[in-house]
C-alpha cells in the first residue's frame, strides 16, 4: 500500500490512546492489559480497516494492529478516533521484531491480509509467510493458537501452502473463492472490496500450529 | 461427462489393440508388457485426449486410461485408433477395484483430471480424492510416487487440499490459475479448454506420498 509521507504522523501517534510506542514493555502482559482471553495480532494492518472492524465485532477479544509506514499507521488511528475501545492496541514498527514483544504462546492468532507479496524471487525472504516468519508465529502462538491468511495473490498463496506445510503447520480450513460465499464472521476492508469489485477470488486458510 | 448411449460400443472395445478387457490379468506386469521403467494411470479417461496427447508426448513412459461408462471408453479408443502406440493401454471398468489390477507400488503416477466433484455432502465419499481412494492410491503408488490432479471445480481442490495432507500426502507443488502460463509439459482436453475459453481458473496439485 502506498501514500505519501504524511509529515504530521509521527507527532500525531503518540496522541492516541490505542497507540503502544514500546510493545516490548508490554511483553507477556498484554492480555492482562486489554484484560482479555484471546489475543489477536494483525501483521500489515494497513489503514486498519480490519482491525477496526474486527475489534468492534469481537469486543471481549483482543485486538493488536500492526503497521511499520508511520503515515499509514497515523491515517488507521485517525479513523479509530471517533470510536475508542479498551479491547484494541496499535504498533508502528517492523513485524521482524515480534520476538521482542510478545511471550512464546501469547498469542492466539495472527492475522495476514493482503500482505505484500514481494513477488521477485530475490525476495522471496520477505513475505511474511516466508519459512522464518512461520517459525516465529509457532513460537509465539498459543497450543491451538491459528494463522489465518487473506490475499487475492494467486502466486503468494501458491507460495503460502507449500510454506506453512513445510513448517508442519496444519491447513485447517481453505477458501479458493472466500467471498462466493457469505461470511460475515470476517470483516471485509477497504482493500479487500476493491478486489471483489474486480471479480478477483479471495483465498484464505486458516492454519494451527 | 454424460453422453448418450451407443449401441455398438460394447462390442467395439474388444476390437481395439490398446483395450484390457481383464485388467486383473496383467497385475504386477503392466510395466513388462508395456516396456517401460513408469507407468501413469489416469482415472476417469472421459473421452481419452488426455490419455492420447500425454501417451504420445511421452512415448517412453506406460499410460493406461480408466474410464468406467462403455460409451465414452469407445470413443476414446475410436479417438486412438488412427495412431496405434504400443505405450499405452485402457481399462473400461470402475475405480473401486483398482486393488484387483495392480500390485502395491506399482504406479509411479496417478493421474485426476476433471474428475466429478460429487458436490453434495452426501456424496463425498464418491469424489476420488476421498480418503478411502487416496489410501489406495497410496498402497499401489511405488516409493516416489506421486498424484497429479487438475480440476476446475473450487470446492472439489479445497476438499482436496484438506483430504490430501489428512493422508499425509506431501503437496510438491500445487497452482490456483494453472493455465496462466504456458505448461506444454502437460496436454490440453477438450474438456480443459471449454474452462480455459470461459476464463475459469485450472487448479493443479502435485502430492508426493
Amino acid at each position: 500500500m502506498r501514500v505519501r509521507n504524511l509529515p504530521w504522523a509521527k507527532d500525531y501517534l503518540p496522541t492516541q490512546p490505542s497507540y503502544v510506542a514500546k510493545p516490548n514493555e508490554y511483553k507477556g502482559r498484554w492480555k492482562e492489559i486489554l484484560q482479555v482471553d484471546t489475543l489477536h495480532l494483525e501483521i500489515g494492518s494497513g489503514k486498519g480497516d480490519y482491525w477496526l472492524a474486527m475489534s468492534e465485532q469481537y469486543p471481549n477479544e483482543g485486538w493488536i494492529g500492526l503497521e511499520r509506514n508511520t503515515s499509514i499507521a497515523a491515517l488507521a488511528l485517525k479513523k479509530a478516533e471517533g470510536s475508542f475501545q479498551k479491547n484494541r492496541l496499535f504498533i508502528c514498527q517492523d513485524a521482524k521484531d515480534l520476538n521482542e514483544w510478545f511471550e512464546k504462546g501469547e498469542l492466539d492468532v495472527i492475522h495476514l491480509n493482503f500482505s505484500d507479496p514481494w513477488p521477485k524471487k530475490r525476495n522471496t525472504k520477505r513475505r511474511l509467510t516466508y519459512r522464518t516468519f512461520l517459525e516465529v508465529y509457532r513460537n509465539l502462538l498459543s497450543d491451538h493458537g491459528k494463522v489465518i491468511m487473506k490475499t487475492d495473490n494467486t502466486q503468494l498463496f501458491e507460495f503460502s501452502l507449500l510454506e506453512f506445510q513445510e513448517c508442519r503447520f496444519h491447513l485447517e480450513e481453505v477458501y479458493l473463492d472466500f467471498r462466493k460465499e457469505d461470511h460475515p464472521e470476517d470483516a471485509i476492508s477497504e482493500y479487500e472490496l476493491k478486489f471483489m469489485k474486480q471479480d478477483h477470488p479471495i483465498y484464505r486458510g486458516i492454519w494451527r500450529k
